[in-house]
């Protein structure tokens, strides 16, 4: 009998009535002759909710036990789902993650899955139920409370659909699937009906907000294809899935923005061996996350540039460090360049088709759009350019892609 | 080292600042040398609020979901509450029933404690930690999420006590200790200084609601005093202990009333052995609820009247149940009378004082006010009166057995 794990989020548990659609449909599943697993997240805001109390009694509340405060959001949901099932006449059960047996390491608001238990989960599938699974909390081998960071329920759904050996891993949302670019800016922005993990790791990586990307690492190493989809129609919605010889004859399959960025440069480096290192060591030491890295070597190789982004809200910290560095080493000046974005195209056609970076390139100019910082890999193309510049930019790649609504499909602008 | 343990109920957590000030109380006890283990309930209304979101998903909910759902209220608040300690700059950590190992026995909703582990407990006191733990909570030995009934956080902090050998038991609520009668019926109702175990129980059993009986069973039968107090001042509250020779000198200790009554009379029962045993097997059967019950003997032992009190929302159930009895047992006849309250005078020196009784008869007679039926043990006297005559009864008795204010006590009417 082939198992389907469903994973519901916090919009799509917000009410009652929403509960009860969650219900249905796990129902439907079971009907349809299969095992069915479900994820669940906290109601609605809830968790933000928690988060407020806890900072009404405490400015800077331990880890250990904001873990044991927030998994509560998700016991209530479990406890609901199966309540519902069970209105609906059908047998369901509910499982916390030490229920479960879902045991990660001990980092609290960032754990780590160490293994999961099929012992539990069989037994009660195996007597005919519903299982309904708490996302985003595990159990460290001590037997503390933890959590996986937000968001997480969807690495808990792909992880469980791994270890069960799911056909599918259905990730419920208020979105119909994965769009080749932010329908809020881009009007003309389509749904993808399937995409490579890399695609949409990197999709993710670049802006699109739709999927953890832990889940997506988890489905790809084992295996497991995930299904993007709204909990409100039957609409087939995205499948994230391994690539097909099919998806390369499309270039590119979304173009992405990544906002409210800055760019710090360091200028006439000297480029010895392990300086890159040194900087970037001081610069994780010191917590600022870093996004894309480009460097540029001149003056006969002796000297570089070394360019690199990150948050608006980390720029000073970066520039702070960055500035002590480059008086120990010798580097020309530090500067910093906020306001910025980053837009990119995304596809593994890109491999493939040439032409790709100077269609980006054009169609950026064309609009008068000036381009700062650039890097590539495999499968995207990024450009920094001006905060201001991000949508018109956006919506001008879209177009130059070929990503527009077909008249055909009756999406048109 | 002498070990405290102290509870805090839902309306002494419900808002930031009351956590705070229940979390400077446990600091304070610390500093003043003891070992502390808190006990909370859920927040405010929060149980209230869950119970509302699972009928507003199901009709009739599992009772193991219920569990799993109304046990996250206590979990926030013991997270909250170490919260809390912390930001003052103290050691603390939450424990959850599974986390602490307090086990019971599988009955979700109304489950007993078997036992409990003192391991990690003492772990973290000896680390030098304040230790909260969720009340009303437990874990059957499969892992599986129980309560204890309603109210049942006292029953944790009183097992809790007994387990670590506790020198008291303080159970923080939102009246400052136990009163001679209900004040807001009684206006010249004092607060008691000392109660036996026994009087509290029966005091709770007639209509006194400030305790969980199953909290004072637990501190009578392992010896520690239980410490009833405002969680607003510093007032000494009332001890709930052993015995004392100083107890029995005072009569009557508390007069109580218990509202919502009815009496179901069965007339000319034929007086066979067994027959009481019949007709309240098959009450029980039918989880109606019996409060007191009393017979009489007549016509030379062959024949009886048999009355009991129920609550008035089992009557129709009762009668219905009786009435089927009666015809299978040749029983004469069904009563059924509503609208009527019990009054209790409860007391350890009632033993040994004459004439309470008919110091009690005197004073409902002199205020016109007919009793129905009487029942009598130990260590107290209740009468069924109309429910009209409940107050005006309570405040004769409060009167008739010198309860009322001492005027040198300054709070006379």
């Amino acid at each position: 009998m082939s198992m389907i794990v469903q994973k519901f989020g916090g919009t799509s548990l917000e009410s009652a009535e929403k509960i009860h659609r969650a219900a249905r449909r796990a129902i439907r599943a079971k009907l349809g002759g299969h095992r069915v697993v479900l994820v669940v997240s906290a109601m609605g805001k809830s968790t933000d909710q928690l988060l407020t109390l806890a900072s009404a009694v405490c400015h800077d509340p331990p880890k250990r036990e904001l873990d044991v405060l927030l998994t509560t959001g998700e016991q209530v949901s479990i406890a609901l789902v199966a309540m519902a099932i069970h209105s609906a006449g059908h047998e369901a059960i509910s499982l916390t993650a030490t229920q479960l047996g879902l045991v990660t390491d001990s980092s609290h608001m960032r754990a780590r899955i160490q293994r999961i238990s099929r012992e539990r989960i069989d037994r009660e599938l195996e007597e005919g139920r519903i299982v309904i699974v708490a996302g985003f909390q595990g159990t460290d081998p001590g037997g503390e409370i933890t959590t996986l960071g937000r968001g997480a329920s969807d690495t808990t759904a792909a992880a469980l659909a791994a270890v069960l050996g799911a056909t599918v891993c259905e990730i419920y949302t208020d979105v119909d699937g994965v769009y080749t670019s932010d329908p809020r800016i881009v009007p003309q922005a389509t749904k993808i009906d399937e995409l490579a993990y890399d695609v949409m790791l990197e999709m993710a990586a670049t802006g699109a907000g739709v999927m953890h990307s832990r889940a997506i690492e988890f489905g790809k190493k084992f295996h497991v294809p995930i299904h993007v989809r709204s909990s409100l129609t039957d609409a087939k919605g995205t499948m994230i899935m391994a690539e097909t010889s099919g998806m390369e004859a499309i270039s590119v399959q979304g173009v992405t923005l990544k906002e409210d960025l800055a760019v710090i440069s360091l200028n006439a480096v000297p480029n010895h061996r392990g300086v890159a290192a040194r900087i970037f060591a001081e610069i994780a030491r010191n917590h600022v996350l870093v996004d894309d890295i480009v460097q540029n070597i001149y003056d006969h190789g002796k000297l570089a540039n070394l360019g690199f982004s990150t948050n608006a809200s980390d720029a000073a910290e970066a520039k702070t460090v960055c500035e002590k560095i480059a008086t120990e080493l010798g580097i020309g000046s530090v500067e910093v360049d906020e306001g910025v974005c980053k837009i990119s195209a995304v596809g593994i056609g890109m491999r493939t088709h040439s032409g790709i970076a100077s269609t980006m390139f054009e169609a950026l100019s064309k609009a008068d759009i000036n381009i700062e910082n650039i890097s590539t890999s495999e499968i995207v193309i990024s450009c920094i350019v001006r905060q201001d510049d991000g949508p018109e930019a956006l919506r001008r790649l879209h177009t130059a892609f070929g990503l527009d609504a077909k008249s055909n499909g009756g999406e048109g602008a």
